[in-house]
């Protein structure tokens, strides 16, 4: 997508051919700044520190950082060691695991000398497919916008919440991939941003990627959603989903839920956009299988903004000494999603639809 | 209610017998100052500025403005220009028109030598009055708070949202009477405190209150309550209101919607503690009817707190540029609440149960 006219992805390769850039996350809203990653050391740092976040943007990051290493030693016990080093940035990650594994297994039969530039030409594939992958979501989703805009003479609102942009990916984005499309082929929308809490990712980084690339939008709280949904000013939601089970019951960003009963009783449609690697197709009831992770307290109750002189200031906002509770997820009963829109297209939240989509998965 | 120990009123007569005291709640949480208002235009500012809010409380403050400029001056022209000039402070507060009335309906007849005697027992009438409605909320909630205790064999786990404590009233709150009323005598519970964006009254104000208290209480992000709901860590909610119309519906801090939507979806009772006079007899449909205030979008860009050496500082936290939108107040429909907790005692939220209750409105 665009900053201020300018194509970008959220990771490259850098003109010297090896090294890597990514956007320094954790400095957005506040500042946009770039990093180069020219060691495994400097790939995993990037990964622990946020300095990349997003399932699919760590995978790659971890697949680059598997070649840079590689590019000093291309022995098996140095890519063994790489591989293990950079599962150790984030252990819980899915899709950390799964990229290093792909590399991997494509690499170890190669003959050391053949290791750097097949690491390359994986971590690059990595990389495109899932830019291919958020562009199919992408399609799929902007004929539901397309449609929605039939039945309207204003824009087309939609809400959305947290960031499932192209900052969480390669490209694209999951939730946000339809809307960008809508927007580039010229459909009137408008995104109402829920802000996020308790780490702020809408008001942060999605409001950001949307204000470069020029998508209108509005940064709202969590709390408003259904008041905007009571009074018909959202005609659609489009969310993401960390994990999703195989009747179609969707865990996300906390609050998730919230908005999709507001969006229920209002007779708004809700829709989640994911790629299908982010099904679990071994679960069925999300409420009762998927544990929460419980966070630190103080992602609630301290905050880093800019001050009046631009510099980042980190405050305390709560009443001192009051616990907090940071629940990081919540999981949205399948019969409340109107549809999901994969890579594959869009099917009902429920076990058949979903396995007509997958066959394979029957 | 209880600071660290000490019995304490949101607003007093000093012991001059003619200056008052109050909290200043612009301080708070960061830190615990009180302030003496010595004439009509420092009661007035306290009012504008929000060292007090909460309907009950700025009436309080206003007629006991209104006591102090008498002191000077007892004279017709000089009660009805202190009446106007009190009532400037915040013109939209209906509590303010209806304090400042009463106190000057009781004034006018007098001679003026004998004024400013009367203002002092009105004012401190209209203080009691309120604590004693107040203590009525928190004596019938009680009972709702004692019967899940019945059915439970742990603590009794309240969500609440925004501040309807004893900081907004002169004692005691609202939807925090029955929580202090059952703490106080022995009921084992504890309260989620929903942050309330943008303002942050849960974080700030309640839970500030209830830990000075000693109650037992964890802060969450709003987006949390449905999560909690759904693994059943939540009992019951109670709720303030701002107004509430004939058929009952409900008034209040955005976001309430979508903790009552919550609670129905799980099974878990919601309740709203309101002071009759907060009934809007003359309206049915709260969405249809009652305008949602658009509030100054900086109160969701821009957070003041706490830097770790213990000065405020104000940050900007969202995307630079980007629009925000503040939406005061969203509607929770009567069908989602399943109770009236008023000075009076509890009802259905309907308008045969709230005619029942209040005959003479009949």
């Amino acid at each position: 997508m665009k900053i201020d006219g300018k194509a970008w992805r959220s990771i490259w390769v850098q003109p010297d051919g090896w090294s890597v850039g990514i956007i320094d996350q954790t400095k957005l809203p506040h500042a946009f700044v770039t990093a180069r990653l020219a060691s495994a050391a400097e790939a995993s740092h990037a990964i622990k520190s946020m300095m990349v976040r997003g399932a699919p943007l760590i995978g790659a990051t971890a697949a680059y950082g598997l070649c840079i290493a590689l590019r000093d030693d291309a022995s098996d016990s140095s890519l063994n060691a790489a591989y293990e080093f950079l599962l150790a940035a984030r252990p819980t990650a899915i899709n950390l695991r799964w990229a290093l594994d792909e590399m991997r297994t494509a690499l170890l039969p190669l003959a050391p000398s053949a290791r750097v530039q097949a690491a390359y030409a994986a971590a690059q594939k990595i990389c495109d497919d899932d830019v291919a992958i958020c562009e199919n979501i992408g399609r799929h989703g902007l004929k539901l916008i397309q449609a929605a805009q039939k039945t309207t003479a204003r824009e087309v609102n939609i809400l959305t919440h947290c960031n499932a942009g192209w900052l969480a990916t390669v490209d694209w984005g999951t939730a946000l991939a339809p809307i960008y499309m809508a927007h580039d082929s010229g459909v009137k929308l408008h995104v109402w941003v829920d802000e996020t809490r308790p780490r702020n990712q809408g008001a942060a980084l999605t409001a950001w990627e949307l204000g470069k690339h020029g998508v209108p939008h509005t940064i709202i709280a969590d709390n408003a959603g259904g008041h905007l949904m009571q009074h018909r000013r959202v005609d659609m939601c489009i969310v993401g989903t960390d994990r999703t089970t195989a009747r179609g019951d969707v865990c996300n960003k906390i609050g998730t839920y919230l908005k999709a009963l507001a969006a229920q009783d209002n007779g708004v449609p809700f829709y989640v956009a994911l790629p299908s690697t982010t099904i679990d197709w071994t679960i069925e009831d999300g409420v009762a299988s998927i544990p929460i992770e419980e966070r630190a307290p103080e992602e609630l109750t301290r905050i880093t903004g800019r001050t009046l002189n631009g510099d980042l200031c980190e405050v305390d906002i709560a009443a001192p000494g009051s616990p907090a509770g940071n629940y990081a997820f919540d999981v949205t009963p399948a019969r409340l999603v109107s549809g999901l829109i994969t890579e594959r297209g869009i099917c009902a939240a429920s076990r058949d639809s979903m396995r007509a989509l997958f066959p394979e998965r029957a």
